[in-house]
């Protein structure tokens, strides 16, 4: 199959121009907007996540899958910079799993949507008839935080690029427990003025080429300033790790180099903002190795298409 | 396994009491509804269709599963009586299926959302790691009519019972093509006063009960007086299968007889209403035979539970 995952879904954007006074921000960004009234608009994601593709049932608990499937959708409201409201969760269950089952699952669910004041208000619970996969869907609901949600398509030349955290590896762990970074996301939007933003989902590569894509622009990023996590450290390729791994759910975004200087004297952490590269008119990623070559960089990251 | 699909829902809706003024409706309904500010709230409703269960790929396209997914959850809004607004949908798909297949999906999912002013705004597309079957699940928000969203907790001892259209037999083909009743349900909702409303998925016996339940009432149905569908008429027990096949997406509504009066002198069709019954105090669902015998009616419509 030749067609990308983006591709398809930019396709999918295609089909429909959605009148941007009812919708402001429509397919192709982490959420879509949509505005009920005067100043008063809603913002909603959905997230399947699978056993066996994005958990493994036999070394994971239910609990842990209940937890994951909501932070991945509260990571999508960090990612907007916009404040989770409530989520509804569907699941789609072997046959024999039942009430046991469902409230390890709730505790799961409950435990993540609890840190964010994020309640579960509903759902929809099918069965297979035999023994096919385990599967959760998270649809969830934000609302603006008071400054205007962050598109993918802000992205300007010249803008710096930063990332929150450490990058790769998180399959080894990180991906069942991670912090969505909500808090974070609205704090630095309501500080700075951000033109672009996206969470690392599929890998930093795959990631920045949205950005660059829905932006109409290119990228140089600096491979030295990319922060490794310790598990990626420990990989045969720590900078290909990080680059690609996937699942890190840390904040990408770009913003104004004047901006960024005034995030990173004021910003207080813990949580590290590192500078890793700048955005270009080149509509092509590169990426700067610590000898000053420059190579194209190609998104590598996490594609349902391309397994 | 003991414990009914409408149990565990209760069990959920339990564990978190939400603040009424944040969310009118929350767990156990057909969508839970948001207040988001003054005046102004949002409905939300998810649901899975799953291959094998909900449909049969190997006799079903990919088009008309898009439509019933979406369909199933337009008659969601109908139920509370609601504006359907906007809709993403996730998909895990088997190895193998790609862009012709999301293609195919996607025109049967515009199909039904065109139909009622409710587009696609975004979406999540996964993959099986091998031929896991197709999954897919739809998330709509609706919005209030100007009449208040209308519950299954709402109905009173003495209220009249309704439902649209007929029932039975709907797996023999129209489970796939139905045609969600939301302009009818805004219709009636704005001429008179509903008491409660549910749409008939699982099967008018399951339904009612879950209006019972809701409501803290009983029922006394009619069984000469339940309009049985063609497809119904020809099954070894029509009574049966109207009671209990589910998948018809009729509408299921109590109100004041009085109210009822009015309806029914003021409706011009083309869908017919019909009068099954009466809310009693009895907190038990029954039914009336043609020989005058009054018997106790189970909820035996399907249950994800009970295979």
């Amino acid at each position: 199959m030749s067609i990308t995952e983006d591709e398809i879904t930019e396709w999918f954007a295609r089909q429909r121009r959605l009148p941007a006074t009812d919708f402001p921000i429509g397919i192709g960004d982490d959420m879509a907007e949509i505005q009920l009234a005067e100043n008063v608009s809603v913002l909603v994601t959905t997230d399947m996540l699978l056993d066996g593709v994005h958990f493994d049932l036999r070394e994971t608990t239910l609990k842990q899958v209940g937890y994951k499937a909501m932070a991945v959708s509260l990571s999508d409201c960090a990612a907007m910079a916009t404040v989770p409201v409530a989520a509804v969760v569907s699941v789609a269950m072997p046959k024999g799993f039942g009430e046991k089952e469902l409230k390890e699952l709730h505790s799961g669910i409950v435990l993540a949507g609890d840190k964010f004041a994020c309640p579960l208000v509903g759902g929809d619970i099918t069965c297979w008839k035999n023994n096919e996969p385990f599967a959760i869907n998270v649809a969830m609901l934000s609302r603006p935080a008071g400054n205007e949600p962050v598109k993918r398509s802000g992205a300007k030349v010249g803008d710096t690029i930063c990332v929150t955290g450490a990058l790769g590896g998180a399959i080894s762990g990180r991906h069942l427990n991670f912090e969505p970074r909500v808090k974070e996301a609205i704090k630095i939007a309501q500080m700075v003025k951000l033109n672009a933003m996206i969470d690392v989902s599929d890998g930093l590569s795959s990631d920045l080429n949205r950005i660059c894509r829905a932006s109409g622009v290119g990228a140089v990023i600096n491979a030295g300033q990319i922060p490794i996590s310790q598990q990626a450290g420990k990989a045969e390729e720590p900078l290909s790790s990080a680059l690609n791994d996937g699942e890190d759910f840390e904040l990408l975004f770009t913003l104004a180099p004047r901006e960024c200087q005034k995030l990173l004297s004021k910003w207080k952490g813990p949580l590290p903002i590192t500078q890793i590269g700048t955005i270009t008119d080149t509509k092509k990623m590169q990426i700067k190795m610590p000898d000053g070559r420059l190579h194209d960089l190609q998104a590598r990251g996490y594609d349902h298409f391309k397994r």
